[in-house]
């Protein structure tokens, strides 16, 4: 991995040179990392955690670091000393990586001197905020493919070489199950896939001897691009050729992949010459700016489509590109106890949670996921007592659980900078994130207005925010 | 630079494994990257050119690499074989990276065997389409903040770290003159910028000790972040009180930023605190989910803004995450011959331009751009003489110059696979950049409805795509 340990904003190193030589830098403060609430935004699913953990592992300033900032003129020698033997000392705690997670809800928290965690911040944040935002997107996608195969194919239009990389395993974590991206395959330990281009049916003299080329090369694995020059005059007619000559010699073709036009329309037409010449095993794969609108639409008009590619739609979460994450100090810490902080700003959205906090889901006895409940971290639930919550805006708003248990999703981390979480596998954090997401009524889930679901705050941390609130006003 | 060999799709691999086996992979190949059209896409700004010839330099598969592919149990003992020993041999040619260049432009093209052309198309596109989306973003940003000073301030927002890291270079390249990311501004010599943030207010007992410390910190350099709690208020109160402070001991203070609320009013009743306490050169510094459009608005409202922080909006290229540049087959050498190719689809836009190509802008005597015009690689123009063009689709929409210069944007970057250009520094594609887009009329700069810009095909290649869709029709 690369040394990012200056993927930071200049503003935190001033900040921690002025924390140094106030003596405040040594204080432990508790950041949070958190969404802020959009309507559009029902759920996310968290990602990104184990690039965090391997980044602050890996911070070390560099001899040449040291020297550039040197150089910028704006730091005390003592600082810079002290950026020498720079490392992460403290505790993260986090919900794990494919976990459905709602605004306002802490991520991850970072528990550490304000120094270091200052540090830190804008590296966590790029990371947490890119990586969840397109395990979100995929997942939304491979909801409404409902089971149909989803390739990630997005490399060329991710926004840099990281975006592609990362934003592969990012969209296998939201439910796909292989890439065109052979970089990310490899590091990730993810299935590549991938057949020709419309350059490959152009660099011969003919589609037919491009398809025949491809065959002979690939006969287990012939799935051919039909669209180069016109998908039912010559693509199918072509690809039919093709297959037959591959049942010829004992072969089964794959099928037909259409990247352009009316895919509802070419697909249909597609599959019954596909059926009338004896292929009815050749699936069709489409691509081509699809989204999960667009699969949503293609189902209602029947299309007979068996596998999407979704390139650009995906890889940059092109509806919304940015989630937005911050990461917000709740607290700090002195003498063992915690002084609780809290942003109170002009736009009510950036008000913030004060306090060391963690999420508990709270499950019905169906199993399906009810609320969850923003609590301080030292609050327990008794499950054989009824647990009434409610809305922290709307207080009258109330709702009374007697048959149900909790989950609490976070976990600690790392401890005293030392990783004390194993990641796991790829295809393992895809398969919790498909059930973790199941155990919500798909109301949450639609793509047009789902119904928000319910986080509301524990009466301590109500009353907590209340009071702080309260005392800023008396000021 | 890491090696990003196998950052590409996993179909150049399997058509790469094709050419091989059907003699087809040494025969070379034209390649041109370009964008398509979108009605509200006027100019983009080129930029990536010198990462792309940093990755084709670079290019060496791994050991590892070998062994992974193998393993995949998908190629020819003879193609891994030749992977170990694989270079880029090509010839590169390209637009410098600043250039104004409008869709289906040749902003590069690459000429090089099919084998090794194809490997390489991912990360080009990769590249290409992301640096020249954002430094496009920037100019129009840039452009409507009129000259005051634009930081790019979005490391945290950016789709992973590559995004940010190469994503503030194309914002320079659009015109931005600092910014907020430390490892971006070591790397390619930015001024780096910042001073602090809410967590740092919060961490002290009051705002006023926050400031005054950082104002004994920073006494040169003070510029105060005042909406933590209550802008107008708390913020622009307690910065006066440190101004006074920092001026009774002989200092200037920066200013203040404003990241939430009412930018307009805000800034308008922070200007006249400001002013009323003798803090006439203080200046006012704006962040928060500013745009292009954000800019014209506080524009109209006679907002008091001296300099803008522009984070997520420009990082992502927020409305319009993706350019969708792609990588066609424009020809294929054989004999010393070019035997043109061009993508005939269903679908209108996907029609690409035949031929070894370059492009060309004429400018009218007043040293505006006019049009540019895409002709054949061998095609010259006699400015001596008068030049017709003709809209390629609405052909009878002629114009005729008479006293003009033209200028040929397409340079030769490589040749047999070495560079042969030196990319200038990152501030003198910024000052190109300005002054390339200042050559034309503001009415194709206008963000609503922008005059679309001539871009049209020279006889020669006109007739020649002709001829191809002619000759593809009787087939």
């Amino acid at each position: 991995m690369r040394n990012l340990t200056l993927l930071t904003d200049f503003y935190q190193l001033t900040m921690m040179n002025t924390y140094m030589r106030s003596n405040t830098g040594g204080k432990r403060g508790i950041f949070d990392v958190f969404f802020r609430g959009k309507a559009e935004t029902s759920y996310s699913i968290a990602a990104g955690l184990e690039q965090v953990i391997e980044y602050i592992q890996g911070l070390k300033f560099t001899d040449g670091d040291i020297e550039y900032l040197k150089g910028l003129g704006a730091f005390d020698g003592e600082f810079l000393e002290a950026l020498k033997s720079f490392k992460f000392t403290g505790d993260i705690y986090a919900v794990e990586e494919g976990t459905p997670i709602f605004p306002y809800e802490p991520i991850l928290t970072v528990v550490a001197p304000i120094f270091e965690a200052q540090l830190v911040e804008t590296a966590i944040l790029n990371i947490i905020n890119h990586q969840t935002l397109i395990a979100t997107k995929a997942a939304k996608i491979n909801r409404v493919a409902a089971g149909k195969d989803v390739v990630e194919f997005g490399l060329r239009r991710a926004q840099g070489p990281d975006a592609g990389i990362y934003g592969t395993r990012a969209s296998v974590i939201g439910g796909c199950m292989s890439t065109s991206n052979v970089y990310a395959a490899k590091l990730f330990g993810i299935t590549p896939k991938g057949t020709h281009a419309h350059s490959f049916v152009m660099s011969f003299a003919s589609e037919y001897e491009a398809f025949m080329k491809y065959a002979e090369m690939y006969p287990d694995k012939c799935l051919l691009l039909v669209d180069t020059y016109d998908t039912l005059r010559s693509g199918v007619p072509n690809a039919i050729k093709v297959f037959d000559y591959l049942k010829g010699i004992g072969k089964k073709p794959v099928g037909i992949r259409i990247d352009s036009g009316d895919l509802a329309y070419l697909s249909q037409k597609a599959r019954e010459m596909l059926d009338a010449a004896g292929h009815t095993e050749a699936t069709i794969f489409a691509s081509g700016d699809i989204d999960e609108n667009v699969i949503a639409s293609l189902n209602t008009q029947n299309a007979k489509i068996d596998a999407y590619g979704i390139g650009t739609k995906l890889i940059t979460g092109y509806d919304n590109p940015s989630l937005g994450g911050v990461y917000k100090l709740a607290g700090i810490i002195e003498n063992g106890g915690i002084i609780p902080k809290m942003k109170i700003s002009n736009t009510k959205e950036k008000l913030t949670n004060p306090g060391f906090k963690k999420i508990y889901r709270i499950y019905g006895k169906n199993g399906m996921a009810e609320a969850d409940l923003i609590a301080l971290f030292d609050e327990e639930i008794d499950e054989s007592k009824p647990l009434t919550i409610f809305d922290p805006e709307l207080t009258w708003q109330k709702k009374t659980f007697t048959e149900y248990s909790v989950r609490t999703l976070t976990k600690k981390i790392m401890e005293n900078g030392k990783p004390i979480y194993v990641s796991p596998k790829i295809y393992d954090i895809r398969s919790y994130s498909i059930k973790a997401l199941a155990e919500f009524d798909d109301a949450y889930k639609r793509l047009q207005n789902p119904h928000i679901y319910k986080v509301d705050l524990s009466d301590k941390l109500y009353d907590l925010r209340k009071g702080l609130i309260s005392e800023y006003l008396n000021l």
